[in-house]
């Protein structure tokens, strides 16, 4: 039971759109993860997604609309909600999951990721 | 579904120890709280809780020593373990918890919240 720095666990991810665990609270994980350049659109039928811009810009994009999140900005991705993260500069990125959660949701490509490293 | 400006919501928070929800992911509640001075010694039997400095500095007694949090640092405090959080000056904490979460845990005060308003 020790305390977690962020920044020091940031530095120990190398490579974007793999989320790595940084903690787990009851029936989510806490997980960082860095990304740049466009994602894949997925939903996720059953769980909920929150992100948490801890450094940088990130883009949600939805079918209506774009929505941009900057340092100190969060946002909940509804469970059924298509969405693609995209950032045009590399953004640090807190999110909270449940522990079920794939990282490309209803998609496996070359960016799933099935089983994360905790950090 | 909009984004939150975690800064603008605690503008709304007037009063320490009384978390607000911002948002909530699953079975969890995200929350956000001031804290200044001392609380209270409790046990959250059943549930994990975690606490994110966003501004400030947090310490988090345990039996066994304390736990100093400053920006950009967090943990998970597991469920079972008894604890008092305290803050010399204010401090500002982003909480991941349980939706059945009570703040005071085991223990039943004037800081006890058990409706807690959503901002």
């Amino acid at each position: 039971m020790n305390k977690i720095s962020v920044s020091e666990k940031f530095e120990q991810i190398n490579h974007y759109w793999e989320p790595k665990i940084i903690g787990e609270v009851n029936d989510s994980y806490i997980k960082l993860a860095k990304f740049k350049d466009e994602f894949v659109w997925h939903v996720h039928e059953h769980e909920d997604e929150m992100f948490y811009v801890i450094q940088g810009t990130l883009t949600i994009r939805f079918r209506d609309g774009d929505v941009v999140l900057r340092e100190h900005e969060c946002m909940i991705v509804p469970k059924g909600v298509e969405h693609m993260p995209f950032a045009e500069e590399e953004v640090h990125v807190m999110l909270v999951e449940a522990k079920s959660t794939l990282n490309t949701g209803n998609v496996e490509n070359e960016k799933t990721v099935k089983h994360l490293e905790k950090i």
